[in-house]
């Protein structure tokens, strides 16, 4: 079932001629619940579509799913044809993933990770990058002048986010959409996980955000060995790409931009 | 003490001219644990500074308050003077607030609130905004340019959000800037909060992205009238503010934008 991304509704729009009732398309935003077997680790504010890749790459990035192999993926409703039944999706592993510990306050302003705690454990368990070729500068500044035009989300609702990964001939290889850009980066991630193509070593991540801590952690956790921001990064997401040796790019529009880290990777 | 928002790094800056190594100042983002009397509600990246008025102002959104008196507020590190002493912040009710309970997968990916039923939780608990004088329209669309330059961080980083309260006479009472957009809007209703100033419902809260969900259940919780957003609104946000009767405005910029609800209150 595919289910719209976008709503029409009248809203009354002012311009520099006058002010009008006119139809207009606002982004989706549903609540998502992640459940990995039989433990729900997470619930999202997310535009439904590629919720499957979303719960996977969720549970991969976030550490949930350790090294467990996925045996499936399913939505969890009861049957009746009503939407909400899309909402709860679980990833399953035949329990073979360690349950998840219940923790109180683990909400968090702009991520699903949280506290000091949270970021050692999950930066500790990922390793340095291994080696691998210096990325061509130019064409990851050019990265978002590629996706222009693919953003038919964005296009529509002028509300949504998106992430990609890019080949290292800069062609896009997923691009998703999402009212949150950290659910973006979990499908194109999760799409990636499922496809077995995963660590993408070769592959550019790229944002349409800024990089916080979180999109350098998602971007570790999945093996990228360059993460392409349009925005600027936070102290923390350079301090963390040095740490895994990830290039780390920022304020990539049209050719011009600025290397965070490291420098001897481009 | 008063604790940097942004950090001197060196990054190799590309321009139309080239490439050189530049200092750049990237924006701090750090992680803020916030307990309630002895149980932490959360744990949220945030950027220093104005600790308190985050505290105050999530306990109050989120609904975990209730209508317990604010006792007091403080850090609760270990007298150590590092700055991890200044990531977690108690605020005091003398256990008036009911303790909160412990749940699992609270985690989101933009906001703070999670699932169907903490969604209706939020919700149900807040009551339609009394009758209110309706707002001047074209002063609600010149608020991104009266808040334009008072923005210090966005303008050091070029990667914070701002939010901030107005007046019936578009002049602000509050303008705060954090590295997440929910950061931000919890800050002002602190303050406001602990100044005594809620409900504001003859106040706009503005924000310099977008309107999701939580930005409408957060304004709609400090009692503000009006949602002004430099971006647009997702369909449960339309949704939220008609159930409130909140006046909810989206691409306010330089005197243009639309109004999704309500109609008569414009």
């Amino acid at each position: 079932m595919v289910r719209s991304r976008s709503q029409g509704i009248i809203a009354r729009r002012v311009t520099d001629d006058g002010s009008s009732r006119t139809p207009d398309e606002v982004i989706v935003e549903e609540p998502l619940a992640i459940h990995l077997d039989d433990t729900q680790v997470t619930s999202t504010m997310r535009t439904p579509g590629h919720d499957f890749e979303l719960a996977a790459g969720f549970c991969l990035t976030e550490g949930v799913l350790h090294d467990a192999p996925i045996l499936g993926i399913r939505y969890c409703g009861t049957g009746a044809p009503v939407d909400s039944d899309f909402n709860v999706v679980s990833v399953e592993t035949g329990g073979v993933a360690p349950a998840p510990t219940p923790r109180l306050g683990s909400t968090s302003s702009s991520c699903g990770i949280c506290g000091a705690d949270a970021i050692a454990e999950l930066t500790e368990r990922l390793h340095v990058l291994p080696a691998y070729q210096p990325w061509d500068l130019d064409q990851l500044l050019m990265l978002s002048a590629t996706l222009r035009g693919g953003q038919a989300l964005f296009e529509a609702t002028g509300a949504s986010h998106a992430a990609a990964a890019f080949d290292r001939d800069g062609r896009p290889i997923v691009v998703r959409e999402d009212i949150g850009r950290h659910n973006a980066v979990d499908k194109v991630i999760g799409r990636l996980l499922l496809d077995g193509r995963l660590p993408a070593l070769d592959s550019a991540l790229f944002v349409s955000g800024r990089a916080s801590f979180e999109m350098v952690q998602k971007a570790w956790a999945a093996g990228f060995s360059a993460l392409v921001a349009v925005s600027g990064p936070s102290s923390l997401a350079v301090a963390t790409a040095r740490r895994a040796g990830l290039t780390l790019v920022g304020y990539a529009r049209d050719g011009r931009g600025s290397i965070y880290s490291p420098d001897h990777a481009v």
